[in-house]
Parts: C-alpha cells; sequence; structure tokens
C-alpha cells in the first residue's frame, strides 16, 4: 500500500492507494502554504507529523508519494522553488521526509503527478505521448514523452498556464507578474474575476459554471472564451511537440460541455493542415484524483 | 567515410564527412522537387543515381545520411508526407535508397538534422537538451531530449514556424495557410516580401541585410522585428519544454547582431520569473553545414 498526497495551497489530501489504483481511504488535513514566512523545518515537520500519524494507523504502507505546488530537478525529489514558498530554495524534500518517517518518499511536481495519474491509470492509459493540463484555481500542466515524464531542465517544464494568448494592450494581468496568460482568462480564479467585473456580483466558479449550464449568456460566453483560448494554447504545444492526445482534470472540468467545443474549433483553426482534426481532447476519468494517483505512481519510478 | 546529403527544394547538396565531422568533399546537383507530379519512383531514382556516382568515386564510403524537407516516422526512414511533394504518402525511403545503393541509408526531416548536427558537432555540442532553429528561406526547428532526438508523433515536431506570432486582423499569411505565424515574419522569404512590400523594391534577403548592416532603418526595422516575434516563439517553446540552450542556423543568421538583441528581450518580457536571463540564444557554429553533418550523425543512430 502506497500513502498518497496532494499538497495545495491550504490542505494536504492524503489517500492510502493500492498498485492497481484503487483509492482505500481517504483522509484531509489544513495547511498553509501561503505563509511566506514559514521555515523549511517548520514546514518539513508539519507534513511528517501528519504522514506519520497516517502511518502508525496502516501497518501495511510501504512507500509514500507526493505532488506540490513546486518545482522539482528531475525525479530527485528535490525542490529548486515554489511560487507559494518563496522563501524556500534547493530542498532536499524527499530526503527529509523520508528521514522523519524512515520509509521510502516520492516527490514531484503537482501537475506532473497529475499527468502521470492519468497516463497510468485514466483517459492516457495506453498512449505514449501525453500533455495533461490542469485547469482549476490556476492553469497547470505535465508532459508524458515515450511513457516517461518530461521534467525539464530546472522542473519548469509544462508552465503551460503561462503561455500568452492575448497580446494587444487589453491583455489581462496574471499571477506571475506576465500579461496575456492563458490562465489569467481559462483558470476558476480568471473565471470568477471576469464575472465580477461584468456583472458586479461575486459568485464562486461553481456557481458561474450552474448559471452557464441554464442558459446564462454572460456566464456560457466566459467558458466559450476560456475554451478559446485553451484550444489556441493547445494548437502551440502540438505544433511544437507533436502529441496527438490532450487530457485534461480539474474542477473547471465540471464545465466539460461549456467549453469543450470551442477548445476543438480553435485548436484546428491554430493546427498546420496535416494535423487538424487529428488531436484527441479528452476529459479526465480519474475526477479530483489524478493528481493523487499520480503521487502514488511515482513511487515506482526509480530514481 | 559517410556521404551525408541536404535535399532542398531546388537542389542537393553532398559531402564526405568524416566520423568526427569533418568534410571532405562536396558536391552539388540539381533537382526539382517542385515538381508535383513527380513520382516516387521518379523520385527515387534520380537520388539514387546521384549518390551511386558519389559512392562509385570514393570506395571507403559505409553508409549514407539523409535530411529531407518532409515527415518521418521516428527513425524508421519512412516518409509520412512531404509539403513539397504532395502525391507522396508513406515511402519507404530510406530502405528503397538502400536497395539501390546497396548500403545503409538514414533519412529524416531537414530541421531535426540541423539540431542533430548542432547538438553532435556545433554550438550544442555537450547539452542534453537543445531547441535548435533554422532561419532559411522557411523557419524550421528540431528538438534534442535527453540526447535523443524527439521527432513527434506523426514526425511533425517542431513546426516552430508555424507558431502563432500575430493575432490581430493584420496577421500576414502563411505559406501553411494559417495566419500570423512566425515564418510570416522571421524567414527570408518574409523578409523580402516584406521589405517589397514597403518600398516597392524587389530585392533578395542578403541585399535587404547588407541595407540593415550599413543603417537602413526600414531594412533594419526588419530584421529586429523578426526578433521580437523570434524571441516571443521561443519563450514559448521555453516555457512548455524549460529547455535552457536555443541554436539558430541558416541563411538569415548572416544578420544575426541586427537581430539578436531583440530576441533576447522579447524572450525575457514573455518568460516567468524564475526562467528570465536564464536561457541561451547561441548562433551555430557550423555555418551552413548543421544539416549536412547532422545527417552524416544520423547514421550512427540504432534503429
Amino acid at each position: 500500500m502506497i500513502l498518497a498526497a496532494d499538497i495545495g495551497g491550504t490542505n494536504i489530501r492524503a489517500a492510502i492507494v493500492t498498485s492497481d489504483g484503487t483509492i482505500t481511504d481517504e483522509m484531509r488535513s489544513r495547511i498553509d502554504l501561503g505563509d511566506r514566512n514559514s521555515s523549511e523545518n517548520d514546514l518539513i515537520e508539519r507534513i511528517s507529523h501528519f504522514f506519520a500519524k497516517i502511518i502508525q494507523g496502516h501497518d501495511n504502507i510501504t512507500a509514500v508519494g507526493v505532488g506540490f505546488p513546486g518545482f522539482f530537478i528531475g525525479n530527485s525529489g528535490v525542490l529548486v522553488s515554489s511560487p507559494n514558498l518563496p522563501n524556500l530554495h534547493h530542498v532536499h524534500f524527499a530526503e527529509k521526509l523520508s528521514e522523519h518517517l524512515k520509509i521510502p518518499v516520492k516527490i514531484q511536481n503537482d501537475a506532473l503527478c497529475a499527468a502521470i495519474g492519468e497516463h497510468r491509470f485514466g483517459a492516457g492509459s495506453g498512449i505514449s505521448n501525453l500533455l495533461h493540463i490542469t485547469l482549476g484555481t490556476g492553469v497547470g500542466g505535465g508532459l508524458i514523452l515515450n511513457n516517461t515524464p518530461h521534467t525539464g531542465e530546472s522542473g519548469m517544464a509544462m508552465e503551460f498556464g503561462h503561455l500568452r494568448v492575448v497580446h494587444n494592450d487589453f491583455a489581462r494581468q496574471c499571477g506571475c507578474g506576465g500579461k496575456g496568460c492563458l490562465e489569467a482568462y481559462a483558470s476558476a480564479t480568471a473565471i470568477k474575476s471576469l464575472y465580477s467585473e461584468a456583472t458586479g456580483e461575486r459568485l464562486g466558479a461553481r456557481e458561474i459554471q450552474k448559471l452557464a449550464h441554464n442558459d446564462d449568456q454572460g456566464a456560457l460566453q466566459l467558458f466559450e472564451n476560456a475554451g478559446h483560448y485553451l484550444g489556441m494554447s493547445i494548437a502551440e504545444a502540438v505544433k511544437l511537440l507533436d502529441v496527438h492526445t490532450i487530457t485534461i482534470s480539474g474542477g473547471l472540468t465540471g464545465a466539460w460541455s461549456l467549453f469543450h467545443p470551442t477548445v476543438i474549433e480553435s485548436l484546428n483553426e491554430n493546427l498546420i493542415p496535416p494535423l487538424k482534426g487529428k488531436i484527441n481532447v479528452l476529459k479526465s476519468t480519474l475526477n479530483d484524483n489524478a493528481g493523487l494517483l499520480g503521487a502514488a505512481a511515482l513511487t515506482h519510478f526509480s530514481d
């Protein structure tokens, strides 16, 4: 049995996972990665304390796999940096957790974990080359080439949400400091901001999805627009990588039927002729579990 | 000794290359790939006839490596299609040439050959992950990941010239059928068209380069603009792949000092903060020989 965990900005989701990808038990704990002053030791201790309690309660856990919002060097488990925790640099994360827990620990970027999960257990299983996109609070991505996760030279491959989709003077500001990034149009955060700017009402992304499903034209337009920019970005990635299968997970996939048609339309509009119509864009079959299952699958990779 | 060849739209350039990348002898022959009615057999016979004569004159040639403007399945030497020769499909190119010549033949996409050459013998040697761009009549690209050429699922990876850089109503028409592609701004063909549209004068790209080097502001602007769009496109590729070294070969590199500053400026403007200033954009050290040397290096890969 593997203890898998998905660490987000505000909480840790953990689960016991069997080697065939079945989740048998699930727990959550609050954690505040938003506390920019928390030290490396604080963080490692808080996380290992939570894990240790779970391991004590389950005597058949042989390894821990973790998805974390940060950049890691290859499969080394060394965190280069994290947008959430600017004072952490070159933390030997896997090694330190493993010292505390006395069992092997693997850790990798959260969006790459989602790609690994989808590739191993979900809509991308049996596909050698896969581009996986996470559409949630932000927009992330993970790339599998020849059945191997591609991390990039500094663990920053597939910063998919920061592809630029708007180049004019009205380009929206993105959290990364840039302008016109996909994430500024196609994330839950963006949908919420755009809705509130247009209507003056502050609603959650799920409520806006509901309105759009009920034919609210303003809400619908936001998802169609998000799909349009998403399709443009997928086209750019396909022209570079010639990957034919794209999978998408994350909270916004609840609005799949609202944005998938515009994704396909703008994707094909922007591809070179021999690739038009050849690219499959599939909804995750793992619901919220792509990242968690990918974290579990990390423990099967050798170093 | 390897017989290496670079087959372009209008001529074949061939050379005898030693295993350390030294070119000892060079020949050219005209070939018209522009003849859209030429059959598969015609083409194979014309090419093998030219190669056979060279092989007869050099008794130490052990293999042939070829760069060709088309898309190939992996390293199989099977041509899927070629923009120049629309009536060719699924040609067992390497196998057929090898049958005629009675020695092993390898064949691969021309821009990927340039990447392989640059990686093996040029500015990218010693670098595991390399994005190579060819700036000539068109704009092409080749990608090396973990010291291995990345061909993509249908041999179409790194259609770098067809990344979209202009999204407004004034976007230029590209030869691919799309609009606003990098190639429509940063190729020799584009520079010639843009110059002629602005001045009414029809000059060659080399002459326009000369004018720009002599401070002709109109000509200079064209290269600066090309650099701007090139930097934007490199940024998109870096955000997806986290590759830190970019090399550029091809005729337009004669204008390197004119466009390199704007490449770097727009590259850094479009990167996410942790990657700004970390990307090296290097001029090929192989002059016109990147593709030829890459074709020679093909013969060292196993199937």
